[in-house]
């Protein structure tokens, strides 16, 4: 039996939506496991990335078995490809939610060098940016989209504030550079998952008015720590 | 008058090779403004990468006409379907050039730490990753495309190397922390060019051989520092 496009497309959508809500939890996981200092919950974070790379592998299957039963058009065509980019950026969540996890793990295992305040503000920043660009996707609201890509100016200079304020924990006293650097790298990690968060919305934006405002309107990624 | 689909995609291909000669370009122009300390050189950088980004925007407008047009199935779709994400790639492989261009600039703004040998022998080995995948992807040479994923663990090896050397630097004299940070990023950005072309050796694969070997045969990208 010869199913619509529709219900095809749908299927897809809940089946980004389910990957979506697991990427925002490896980022959770990750967060909670560096603040609470539970090293084990790291474990999590490996377990869910496995199962992100199946989602992968799944999505990319079941486009290309919808671009080549159905043969979409215009618009249609582009919600198809926007969700072969939005699957890889959300693979790409999960890889970095590991990342987050081996510096993190490394971090936890020697005493704490200051409260962490900016880092899960940063993680909490990045977790909305993810969520809001999925739902602007399934929700196709551009507009919703656009708040995203301004988000991503907050989470560059919160990015940028905890860099500088461990550069001073270091020059004041080497003994903190191996923590403080894991910290930075954890920073980064964050970064890289807004980033990815904002190709995201840059997609549904193309998908949705059929412009594209890559390169365009919006800074490229670039800030004073890159 | 109605073209052929082989036409087209030759086209395609052209335009993607020319894309990836711009992308090892960038990163060589930003790898020997670093080295030689000619700051006003990291200035070509950002002008390729104004190239790569016209380029990424007309290989995506080219790849969804030609699957609106000619509905290509099985190999070509995945042929079709390699080039949209290999074109992502090549976009942030640009993006990476500029950010070690950013990085580089404050680097060379100071004196010298240390000689710089690990960077350009890293730079050189994923430049050469970038270029054996684009290879591989006009060759349709699988077995190319799988010697660059092996690359990817010299590339590995150096960065971690690289981060080692530099960790004792900082310790040794709190006031090469900057430069020596300066550094540790520019590894990093040539890590993540690595692990783009890695990405695009796997899309090769996937292309040629209709079989997805990420998340399975090849480890995922997490090494001691990430």
């Amino acid at each position: 039996m010869e199913r619509h496009f529709e219900t095809e497309l749908r299927e897809l959508k809940e089946m980004i939506l389910a990957m979506g809500g697991r990427a925002e939890k490896a980022i959770e996981e990750a967060t909670q496991a560096l603040i609470l200092r539970e090293p084990e919950r790291f474990e999590r974070v490996y377990q869910i990335e496995k199962e992100i790379n199946t989602d992968h592998i799944k999505v990319d299957e079941a486009s290309i078995k919808l671009l080549a039963r159905q043969s979409p058009l215009a618009a249609d065509l582009r919600l198809v490809v926007a969700v072969i980019k939005i699957n890889t950026d959300l693979e790409r969540i999960g890889d970095q939610a590991v990342n987050i996890s081996h510096n993190g793990k490394r971090y936890v295992a020697e005493p704490p060098i200051k409260p962490l305040i900016d880092i899960p503000r940063m993680a909490q920043e990045v977790c909305t940016m993810v969520r809001e660009a999925l739902d602007a996707f399934v929700q196709q609201d551009h507009e919703l989209a656009r708040r995203v890509l301004n988000r991503d100016d907050s989470v560059d200079a919160l990015k940028n504030q905890i860099f500088r304020e461990l550069l001073t924990f270091m020059i004041a006293d080497p003994k903190t550079i191996e923590r403080a650097l894991n910290l930075i790298l954890i920073a980064r990690n964050l970064e890289r998952i807004g980033d990815h968060a904002t190709n995201i919305a840059e997609d549904v934006i193309y998908a949705v008015t059929g412009k594209d405002i890559r390169h365009g309107a919006h800074p490229n990624p670039s800030s004073s720590t890159n």
